[in-house]
């Protein structure tokens, strides 16, 4: 495609996650700007419900590291938390003496995109700054160790972290799946599914051009190795023992034992 | 605060929901950089396991706008549909003999927050290119009809949708909770809540500015107003029924008529 139109476009289009990170701390300001990025984002029905925890602490950077198997959360001098917070919205309810409907799926979706959506400004913010970062997901591998360590309340939960620090390091960006499998237009197209195999052969390339040839994968080959069995299945019963998706329990259930 | 220290900062402070749009189309290269700046963002283990749909059809927009209650889907040229996609990762799977076992919470919250940070990255290019964008949570209030209308497979479901035009108003950004309500450091603070007081006013004052005094209301009434009542109550057995969240059944329920 031709150059970008403008600078907001090629800072998005140049993203890439780092891994490595330089020591130097982040300046109060930066982190400010950072988070008022954040908050400026769109937010369901005005709720704003997230809530971010910034961690600089080394030692519980070095512990979030280990129960979220990221060794760069240690490294990264600033690692954000965050939260679906519905908690909040309970409190605010509780203070016209309303008992907040947050039990519900819908809380939960409107929680989990309000926060996502507060990151990614914050992540654009960043590297605006000249800041990397990285998503960490692996946040919820230990996800009771995380809430039990960052002193959450029921109706709180981790959804994921990303680490914010100077590169050390300078990765290119990684190939994305071809505009037309992801984009249709007027009605979905399961048709669109068959520039799968072109793809596989642009991710063969780019790990052998990474690896020097050590490597050998594709992406469905990924998605295959990465889904075979269930993830983090502790999720369903964690979430709903701290007070999300309580409403499932309405659906039918067949009988035990299928 | 003192003045932005970049150009992306600043557009991203200046954000606000547009609701009113020129009737001008997007033209196709503008809604390829939006595009791909949605691709741009951060997805977890590289799966990119969302599917846009754009709809530029005016009777598809009225009728999507009906179904979501939101006149505006109707005047925006362009209606992005931000979908939750484990299908295709089914798909992908498949190829290598492999089930994919996307029924969990957590590929339900992977799928989610993939889709939020696409979506924001999205927002923030159409707004880089001079578009207004607002985000529509209301998709999901008809969510049964909206996904027959749109063709959508199991294993796909609307999260959201978002309006992209030439803005035909320019309301000013709203005011956010203070950042110490939403930002915490190294451990969750509970005592963060009295914050709300303060806002409660800030809020207020925004209201009786924005509508000539007319509008009287507060962040924790508007929430308990909200709030009062569960909110899209048939996204859970809807979610269910289209192959999202099967683990929970996993979880005991308490006995019926509880």
């Amino acid at each position: 495609m031709s150059h970008p139109p403008n600078e907001v476009i090629a800072l998005m289009l140049r993203h890439r996650s780092i891994r490595r990170y330089r020591p130097d701390p982040v300046p109060e300001e930066d982190v400010r700007w950072i988070l008022q990025s954040a908050q400026a984002a769109s937010t369901s029905s005005f709720l704003q419900a997230y809530t971010i925890i910034g961690v600089r602490n080394a030692e519980l950077r070095a512990e979030l590291a280990a129960l979220s198997n990221n060794a760069h959360v240690a490294e990264a001098p600033l690692f954000l938390v965050f939260l679906a917070d519905l908690r909040r919205l309970s409190a605010a309810a509780a203070r016209h003496g309303v008992a907040a409907r947050v039990e519900t799926t819908e809380a939960f979706i409107v929680a989990t995109v309000d926060a996502a959506l507060a990151a990614e400004n914050a992540a654009v913010a960043a590297e605006s700054l000249g800041y990397g970062i990285c998503y960490i997901g692996g946040l919820r591998n230990a996800v009771d160790a995380v809430s039990e360590r960052l002193g959450l309340p029921e109706q709180v939960t981790p959804l994921f972290g990303m680490t914010v620090g100077r590169p050390a390091e300078d990765p290119a960006p990684k190939p994305r799946l071809p505009l037309p499998v992801v984009y249709h237009e007027e009605r979905y197209d399961i048709g669109r599914d068959a520039g799968l195999s072109a793809y596989d052969e642009v991710v063969r390339a780019y790990y052998r051009a990474r690896t020097g040839g050590r490597r050998e994968d594709t992406y469905t080959g990924l998605v295959a190795r990465t889904l075979a069995e269930p993830r983090r299945a502790h999720m369903a019963a964690y979430l709903r023992a701290r007070g999300f998706l309580r409403d499932q329990a309405t659906v039918k259930e067949p009988p035990a034992g299928r």
